[in-house]
């Protein structure tokens, strides 16, 4: 446990940081702290004492410096995008809002890299780099920071054939727990040099220091990015065309589920008139002849699996259409429910078990006293409920929870993960000692080692 | 710094783990301790007081919990195939022979995994995959242990395109320094949940813990294999192919780069006669239409750089043909003078400054007083020197000495690594304040809270 920061060492840290920083970039305005004391997720705010807006790594150093000397919680702040309470300061302290560290620093083609501070997101990276013929791949969908996307170990559709942040990012520069400032890599597309220091800090949550600076690997926009749909006979047809099609080696870029219930959501939401029945949603890249290569060995793949209406485009503006009802499917959820919120929970298990572990999760969903559905980033086994609740309502808060508290441990039964790619935050903390048994306690005296005062962003991922 | 261990405290771990497993699997012979106190390289060995042959995770638990409890040292070894003295036994102790851990525990095919003991080679498990249309991609050359590639953070010539371990070893069973057992991991292809262990286990060359079991990711056989081989009139014509190639998007498996120095001794070698140039040598995986179109395009983009003589060809025995001076390269360099042995050693840089860097290095190599060559994985920006080196001519190690020094200081200029792929053990360890600076102490920190006593592989990675 973490110690509440004591009001008058934050007084001191507060008006110390003004004289250093100026007033403006130091705010204890109760609208300020209340914004940045939560995410997306359900989790109601817990303000910081005040937030800062540094604009360099050692602006950033030299707070944490002072924060730690006079024992006052950290905490990272992104876009606020996250989904399981990952910023809120339930110890009070500050945190540090990296907006204002948003310049791209460096992009070297010939490498297909670039250096960027934490706070550009990743809609402005590729922004950055529209002309060059290169882009970023990882896309969580919300516009989210960099840094916040490395700390959560953030993914997303594409993350079949382009891997997760943990993939994508080759070194960062970091805040420690005393204020010091470490690079954990180089721009070497490869290393043996010493322990991993990247990975570790990629999905630490800011528990273990703060991301300023991040060197990420770039793809070459494909010469041709094609998609298809297919509606199939049931669950397990579905998954077994994607499994199919991955132990073929097709580099599917993208392939997408929605169950019948979550298709025709979408239709009433949208318009749309797709068979209410399991679909897959396919993106191929590659080049012209290769896309079209990898839509056929598909289709053969999908009509041995019974499915039907194989729709197939290489236009972009087809691809849209085609698409819509995945990039609706969120919104079509939340329809199902004017006024309530939403509240997506995720799990990932081997793709052998998914039909298995969504048919049961359908099933389970038969009962709750709120409308729910699930969208699934089926090439990974990972898959997304998202509640539509009434927050306010115990009743159906306690429902949810132990709806997600069955769904973890089904995932778990299966080998599977808590969270495939949302995180632990705070929501999902109370399930890492069943997740992870004895290596919970190996992540512990990591914490201890790197933040022996437990101020780094306390009371998320593991309990100190 | 460790202590060495008490030779009272060996003699009754000794006495009691023989009685524990019996006579036969705890060996103090001579020339079994000898043979498990080095690998390949040129670290003369450091024997072990005993080495012992665990035959399951629990009696490997086991060992470790008793030598905790005796203050005595611990080293994993597989085949003793690493290459900067990782087995060597500077403080004594028992090394633990994973060879008898060599069972192939599951393979799942829909899932494209397996599950295998520590002890069981590359080679053994894609001979036990044959019937099932997947193999394992890592190929660093030796045919070392699953657990050793996973502890020394291996690669090789396809990581370009499958990655090296980290990118393939979905979870591993850990002994820790106190004998317990940990699980890092499940088997869900992408995870958010918590420290990623995993990674933080790969390339800690038992420093950490031992591995024990491993889960991997397994790859479709692809359904078509192309070779093609090409001169280049420079190393900066040969560089920029790569470049183009990579930026292009097509998916090369493999892409390897011969200076004209290492192109004339495998002509005298191998009695070939390729142009005494610059050389690469590609290998493409795909369909039988995918294989043609990359190599097609990658004829085109050499040519745009002066290739000349593209080889191009898509049946197994041609492509041994063409790769024959890659797979004959170390014999070959070897063979420039008899009677004496290897040293190889690797660094790996952004591919943007990979010309120059082979280029100074060359230029260095003209003052050596031994022979020495180069080969290149140049999709990774990562390359190896071999020197041919007389190991008792204490005037030739310090040569060679000083010019590694020389090469790892040239890599790091570049924001590249000291090992790309061949790790730290004893070797390089003396580079790593130099690569990580105040990174180095994150790393002994986390070593100290995993090894708090140093007992695990003493005197590899991190000087605690």
């Amino acid at each position: 446990m973490a110690a509440r920061a004591s009001g008058e060492a934050v007084q001191s840290l507060v008006e110390g940081l003004a004289r250093l920083m100026g007033r403006e970039r130091v705010s204890t305005a109760p609208a300020v702290r209340e914004q940045h004391g939560k995410d997306e997720s359900w989790h109601p705010s817990l303000p910081p004492d005040a937030v800062v807006f540094p604009r360099s790594t050692a602006e950033v150093g030299e707070i944490v410096r002072r924060a730690a000397a006079l024992r006052v919680p950290v905490i990272a702040f992104g876009t606020g995008t996250s989904l399981e309470g990952h910023v809120g300061a339930p110890y009070g302290g500050i945190t540090i809002s990296l907006r204002d560290m948003n310049r791209v620093l460096a992009v070297n083609a010939a490498d297909m890299d670039a250096r960027v501070e934490a706070g550009v997101t990743r809609k402005q990276i590729n922004a950055f780099l529209r002309d060059t013929g290169l882009f970023f791949p990882v896309d969580p969908g919300a516009d989210a920071t960099l840094g916040g996307m490395a700390a959560t170990g953030a993914s997303g559709t594409n993350a079949v054939r382009y891997g997760t942040m943990r993939e994508n990012v080759l070194a960062m520069t970091v805040v420690l727990a005393d204020g010091s400032v470490v690079r954990t890599g180089s721009r070497a597309r490869k290393s043996s040099s010493g322990y991993d220091l990247t990975r570790l800090f990629v999905g630490s949550e800011g528990t273990l220091g703060v991301i300023t600076e991040l060197d990420l690997r770039l793809y070459g926009i494909p010469e041709a990015v094609s998609a298809a749909v297919a509606a199939f006979p049931s669950l397990g047809a579905a998954v077994e065309t994607t499994i199919a099609t991955i132990q073929a080696g097709v580099p599917v870029a993208r392939v997408e589920l929605l169950d019948g219930a979550t298709i025709a959501a979408v239709n009433r939401y949208s318009g749309l008139s797709h068979k209410e029945a399991p679909t897959l949603f396919f993106e191929f890249h590659g080049s012209a002849a290769g896309v079209k290569e990898q839509a056929g060995a598909v289709q053969a793949i999908a009509a041995e699996h019974g499915a039907e209406g194989f729709a197939w485009t290489a236009t972009a503006e087809e691809r849209n259409r085609l698409w819509q009802a995945r990039h609706d499917a969120y919104y079509a959820i939340l329809a199902l429910r004017p006024g309530a919120g939403g509240w997506p929970t995720d799990v990932c298990v081997p793709i052998s078990r998914l039909s298995e572990c969504i048919r049961e999760t359908l099933e389970d969903m038969k009962d709750l006293p709120f409308p729910a559905g699930i969208v699934g980033h089926v090439g990974d086994g990972n898959f997304h409920v998202a509640f539509v609740i009434d927050r306010e309502n115990a009743e159906e808060v306690k429902a949810a929870e132990r709806f997600n508290a069955r769904l973890i441990a089904r995932a778990l039964a299966m080998d599977g993960t808590a969270t495939g790619e949302h995180g632990v935050g705070r929501g999902k903390i109370k399930y890492m000692e069943r997740e992870h048994g004895a290596a919970l306690a190996v992540m512990r005296r990591i914490k201890r080692a790197l933040d022996p005062d437990n101020l780094m962003n306390p009371g998320k991922v593991v309990e100190a």
